[in-house]
């Protein structure tokens, strides 16, 4: 058996210096996903006051991934843009501010991270103001607020995550570059391209021109869906002879019945997507297909729990030369069940059966696919909402009516 | 909106007392299946010797069900009788004896529970020494060694459960009530019974006689199923005119198209039932269903995580007065959507659409039911079983491929 | 290859000769389904006035199970009552009356009868006459009435089949029983019983008594859930010390979904069932647990088509001695593919491959199981049909509304 | 309501005169699958020899398909070419000649078409000779052995089906044309084009340059898919400024799963389709769609029933203005089912509910979708099948061994 990671542990290095090395670097999991169902975070809102109302909470979380593998702990700052927090206002007691918000986050991840071989990478998304139209400067602000605590915290690097579209996605890693850091950028974009169209070729040329050393795609879709959606970038970037490293952090949710803009259309989202959770087993063949693909910054999203991240590490364990310390408590492909009582259990115990097994939902009386809704709403609802108008509850009784099943 | 848990806490009041009064008490979720999980317990074993490696991760997850509404910290004892650790000796470290575990388990307990409004329940479970023929005797003293350090650190109640055997569920239960405090006795059957056959009305005369005052099922089957067979005890008990509390701890996973034996013969035991996870609204229905069959202690068993029990307050809550802790980061059957940008978000903020929804699996290629393992299984195989004889490699191979998919 | 039928016609036996020889009787396919594929039949009214109207369509379905390799050849009369035909009026022409309806319908059966090994058996089924309350003289002269045309044309046997009252069956079996002609008599009923709650042990010692010599059950439930059935009556048979042949007709359709009153409840009915469909080799497995069982007279009822005929006498083939004629143009488990250009097609051609082949849907948005309708209608709607008042419009969508999807 | 067709009967016009004229004319549906199940076909060859050995059958189909409302009786003359017909010889006797194969067809059509409204179709269709690599003469003599039939039978128009190569199609037409009568041609691919790669835009534009009037797709596919590729070619004809006519005539079969060569690599195929066998209503949103896309000529393939070209028929009745014959016997969307005693089975005696009904399979162990068998399948083999090479029977088994399930 191969030895595990922290008998290895190492004199810090860098992400780049990491990359460039040829390493594999393991991101983490999913933190509002996994905070929503330990109680912490609100689904909707979905913002980390967290950091600052229960640390303890968001510290374990960490560790769990760190133990699990991750080479990087993000700071817990999604959505914790100020224009966000105070859209949010009402879920949020008055002092929690942004500032107090990002800098908790920093202060947990440091913490953590000395417990093990991690980087600390300060992020940021996408914000109301660039929805609302705000122009350049205003959007640009945002990002800088929150960037100047990770630069006071001094994190390890930075990224810029879930952005739908191009654009403000550039503006963000223009800003992040001001520190001088490296930077990694990841659009939630399907292989359709962002909002406005502009297809992922296109994306990452745009996004390692502006500064991003590593690009990529995280959320929205399944590991599946990521990985072609990267595919694009790498021909993109390719063509246009440029060089950056490539990062993949998809959904733990399979959803091949996704439509342009991801999960969130699906009718399951999101209190009812249990049945299109991920085994360990699906994320071995992720990690497996990713590393194929050349990419080299492997990680999760919304629904990646920490034995998810311990698959990836577990998959690549071989070309990486070790174990995360999680895999003390894991049976490498089941084969902690080669003691069991059962012989049907302990036949259970090998690679092949995991791998080929076809789990069944137990739901006889559901489908396994979703029509997304936005298909089938009509062209007026587009209208409304292309206008960003309020919808009225009766306008949206009328909508909702007019949805086919 | 209802008030929530925290400026309602009471005197502590006992376990009987509670349920005299007519309260709803909600048990706590499943902790080896949890942390096995979050990387600190090992599928196979199962056992919780992380009470003394990981206290950190297992504090949280007890605060985690308390801020969801358990009114119950079940000590984290599972398996942790003598023999068991013992018998799983290779994964333990020596110097983690019986002794430390169950007393780490009752300190972590203890302490979480002082920061709300619940009891400690010092819990036994089915031990190898009955498998292993040892004789009452031999089975009784292993219950006491655990019993012994509940008594020492004082826990509020005792649970005796995941007994497929009645006859050791009852040696169990006359050891806990050596103690004088209150006994709670669940079994994992179904509406079969037990593995010798006896139905599970007579299984609760037993358990009742030997001393249990609360009595039930927990684990092995989903929640119908659970309740089917706890109405089977209820309407034993009520035959034989005795009085008891009702219990259910089931699992938090969809198993119609079990057999006998529960989840464990499912081939996606124990590393794929991922697509079998039951959704918030799921509990919802159960935690109505167990209230209106007249159960009054209600929680769950594997797979449960925090938001499946803060789904059993929420349903509750009318009933009790008052929203655990949790909900201040969780809208009632969705509310928190009703801000989304999108209309058809919007749409999803009501109790109306989440009741009836049919979610998707998003594998196709999976079917909605298995047939247990056990099924296929040849004559000869259970012979085997039955002499208790180890079976060869090449035996086990052999058993396997005469097994029809 | 064992020898096709043509070769081995033999001396018109007697249904009772044949059965006391030991021999399997094959009985025919579900003519209403069938012609109303074909154009023939209104679903809905479900009467059988193609005999006049369309005598070739007729003529040329019994000829497709004669060559399938029935030997029975029922005579079109399915809900050919007086009444019946009365009742739904509106669809037949004034002059179609019941007799000539009788009439050509033994006439067709006969004619295609002496293209080979086949007796024609006259048939009669429960009548609207029973349930709006007529006394037993009434509904008894109703049979009679059937009967009459039967004498006259010299059938070789009667049966009396899809009866949901065990009373009325009984009834269509004593007045039959006056011909002097043996008499089969099969219920649509599942292991719940009658429509009174008369379990099926009881109905078949009731059955035999008033003078059946084969008793079993047709229609309303799949092959698995007759099987059961069957299974009951025999052993209230053997209970009772009565001696008789066993039969059973059971749908194409699979039906592990039914409640009580079988697949009418199932919202698929009549005209999505299509993805129920049973397949060849579902009807062999068919075949030879209903022989296993001790059933001699193996047949289908709705949805049965002749190539699913051709499947019960090709699976017991070895047991007969022959294959059916149509057996010239069906290689056995798929052996015509052996020459197929594609070598997975050809790999296709062998038993173990169509045997576990578990065939997809091609409909992912599609659950596998539903809800029967019956189950969801509230108190008031059962009421209201207990007092078998017409229903307005408004109040039907009120109730249709009210069901659970 | 609509008079229904056989009162409209007219004098016979040509297939161009009718189209011309803006009419839908409707095809029929899959005659070797149909009287595969009817026992007059074998699966694997495929061949029409009972034209010849039982002209009953095949009449009895034609007048279905008529009644239903078929406007074309296309001769069933499927794989009666001589070389497909000698390659089958040990299924066909010998004196089953080409010559009397293709006579004895249209002679039974000819003489269905006089008991209504329909034209009489010849069809030619893929050849072995192509496969075997005969040159241009050699396979264009083939096709003018079956023309000269069709030529001195006098049909009215005539039909090149069932081409995976449009190089082979378009010699067909050419064959055809030479007749001077209207020449429709379809292909059964996919999309993706033909099997050397060539996209359906330019096979439409070749096949209409070759002569054909009309042109579209058959077979293979399921008509969502088919409908695809038609548009496709639409597009093509429109980019090279010609005109021709549109035709569909796709499966009966739900096939989303498919690969580029269609439902045969489906491991259903074809003994296992019946869970993918389309309802009454699928085919009337397919008439609905094709009727929109522009369509004119609308019919079905193989799985197509008598009752499914009725639901074209019905569909389109209001733009035809006429129902056709079977429709005497059919309600429309359900309304034959008004008069039924159970209130929940009046219920659907509505256009909403079958519209918007997802029809369960009642095969809980069965999946939604399948993976085509071609794709799993080794690089080796795919060599082995280009270089035309017959594999041995160990080959196979190897083969077989090496696809992925």
């Amino acid at each position: 058996m191969l030895p595990i990671a922290k008998s290895l542990k190492q004199g810090k290095r860098g992400i780049l210096e990491r990359l460039d090395s040829g390493e594999v670097v393991i991101g983490d999991g999913g933190f509002v996903f996994a905070l929503e169902k330990r109680g912490y975070v609100k689904a909707g809102p979905w913002t980390p006051e967290a950091t600052v109302e229960h640390p303890e909470a968001v510290r374990q979380l960490h560790r769990e991934f760190l133990r699990a593998g991750s080479n990087v702990l993000q700071t817990f700052t999604f959505y914790a843009s100020e224009d966000k927090l105070e859209n949010r206002g009402n879920y949020v007691a008055e002092k929690i501010t942004c500032q107090k918000v990002n800098e908790a986050a920093c202060d947990i991840a440091k913490e953590v991270a000395t417990e093990g071989d991690a980087l600390v990478a300060g992020g940021v998304s996408q914000t109301p103001s660039y929805l609302s139209c705000k122009d350049k400067a205003e959007v640009k602000a945002v990002f800088r607020k929150q960037l100047d605590v990770f630069v006071k915290k001094n994190v390890d690097f930075l990224i810029a995550e879930y952005f739908e579209h191009v654009e403000e996605a550039v503006w963000a890693v223009e800003v992040l570059k001001e520190s001088g850091k490296p930077v990694a950028a990841t659009m939630c974009i399907g292989p359709e391209g962002d909002m406005h169209g502009v297809p992922p070729g296109q994306c990452a040329v745009q996004l390692v021109k502006a500064g991003a050393s590593i690009v990529g795609v995280n959320c929205h879709f399944d590991a599946d869906t990521c990985l072609e959606t990267v595919k694009l970038m790498k021909e993109g970037l390719q063509a246009a002879k440029l060089k950056a490293y490539l990062m993949s952090q998809p959904l733990a949710f399979h959803t091949p019945d996704c439509g342009k803009q991801g999960f969130i259309d699906l009718p399951e989202f999101p209190f009812a997507l249990e049945p299109r959770i991920v085994s360990r087993w699906d994320v071995q063949k992720y990690a497996r297909k990713a590393y194929d693909l050349g990419i080299r910054y492997i990680g999760g999203c919304c629904g990646f729990e920490p034995y998810h991240i311990r698959a990836i590490a577990e998959e690549l364990a071989p070309e990486r030369g070790f174990l995360p310390e999680a895999s003390e408590k894991h049976g490498s492909w089941g084969n902690s069940l080669s003691m069991h009582t059962k012989p049907w259990v302990r036949a259970r115990a090998r690679k092949e059966y995991w791998e080929n097994l076809r789990p069944a939902s137990g739901r006889p009386y559901c489908p396994s696919l979703s029509k997304p809704d936005g298909w089938g709403v009509t062209k007026g609802a587009k209208e409304l909402m292309q206008q960003k108008e309020a919808t009225t509850e009766q306008q949206l009784k009328e909508l909702f009516q007019k949805q086919k099943f």
